[in-house]
């Protein structure tokens, strides 16, 4: 059996989110009908973690085991041939048996972007968050700052998280322009759920002087959802890469 | 009566083009539903120009003359409302009696964004041009320089093009890269029916190695339209800014 793993970009506007759910048409799920096709088995399909529904990827990482002798360089071309349009496989890499797209990931790099002017954009609609008041970007960097390293991340993970220790490593936040869009990269050890999204509403409600970027400290200290600011749509939100 | 100018941002994908067709959704008839809700009136919306089904716009302008007594920067957020959401009003102006939004112009700039990779890509499936072999970009450079300046541009216009004089300038055509994205900007004075989709095609087989960069002179020279490339297609192309 060989060990394959696969990037994959997708718009994630048309479906239910990466994880097969009782509603909806599933990433996943297309993904292993696609694979199916070209291998002629039963497939497990292991992805790197979930995305939301309408949440982006440009580097999902997801691996599957088979028995298939297609040449490791022709799968991305050959699955793409059975997969819609808004899903592409990016790149394929056979790794040993010990690799898992979950367990073996040390880290991962997230984009958020956001439209910030008054009229909001036809082109990026499905892929941007529109918030009309001017955002301060010298605030907002501040508590950035503030978010960077190892915390206890309860504050800023949903009540429906899973996981038992919240606590996590910021790597990197950065914030870029471009035109009227604001930028934001964040990579990390690992994120709960809707952490980055948590961490979005809150960062621009700190851009709309309604938190002050001197507070975020204190926020993560008090271990509490309630403290942040809301769930940002999952529109802007981009998983750019997994990193092992 | 006032001359309201406004400037327009849309995806394309969906829409049979900017002018009213026997066939298909018009970005200009959709426009006029949602101007005659807000004013009441009958309205006559005069674009720059047309672009073709699936040609995006970040700055499509177009006039029209109304007795309404809405505030002039009221108009965008009010018109919005009323759109669908790949069409978007970005700004509106009041203008002399004298301005034509098509007669006025002094020239366009248009953008042409080229995916050159293996793969294509998920997000911007209706918004690049996917060429698989990889492209010189010297080579194309090289023509863009030939273009520039006043020409007879038959070679690179349809012969559907109704123009009877088919001189024109390009004052700027330079070339950029995004990652894996070619993105090709002209500007200039006027631009004949399908001219920067057939320079675009043009290009891409310079960077292709199918046709000699210093050959496009003698292209230019030929005036004939089957000297030069194949007609790009309408998804890359982006009429970015009408200049008056």
């Amino acid at each position: 059996m060989r060990n394959i793993q696969l990037v994959i970009e997708y718009e994630g506007t048309a479906y239910c989110g990466w994880q097969i759910q009782p509603n909806g048409v599933a990433i996943q799920e297309v993904l292993i009908r696609a694979i199916e096709k070209i291998t002629s088995e039963k497939i497990k399909l292991i992805g790197s973690g979930r995305t939301d529904a309408g949440v982006h990827a440009y580097g999902q990482s997801a691996n599957f085991l088979t028995k298939s002798a297609i040449e490791t360089e022709k799968f991305p071309m050959a699955i793409n041939s059975k997969l819609p349009r808004d899903i592409r496989i990016v790149g394929a890499y056979e790794q040993s048996h010990e690799f898992h797209s979950r367990y073996s990931a040390k880290g991962k790099v997230y984009e958020y972007r956001i439209l910030n002017d008054p009229y909001g954009s036809a082109l990026d609609r499905n892929r941007v968050w529109h918030v009309k008041p001017h955002l301060d970007r010298t605030a907002i960097i501040k508590a950035m700052e503030c978010l960077k390293g190892t915390h206890d991340f309860t504050t800023f993970s949903s009540i429906k998280s899973g996981s038992e220790n919240k606590v996590r490593t910021i790597c990197e936040y950065s914030l870029s322009t471009r035109e009227d869009q604001i930028i934001m990269v964040v990579s990390g050890n690992g994120f709960l759920y809707n952490m980055v999204r948590i961490m979005t509403g809150t960062l621009v409600d700190v851009g709309l002087g309604k938190i002050d970027p001197d507070k975020i400290s204190k926020l993560l200290k008090g271990k509490d959802r309630n403290l942040a600011g809301k769930t940002a749509p999952p529109q802007g939100l981009y998983l750019k890469k997994v990193i092992y």
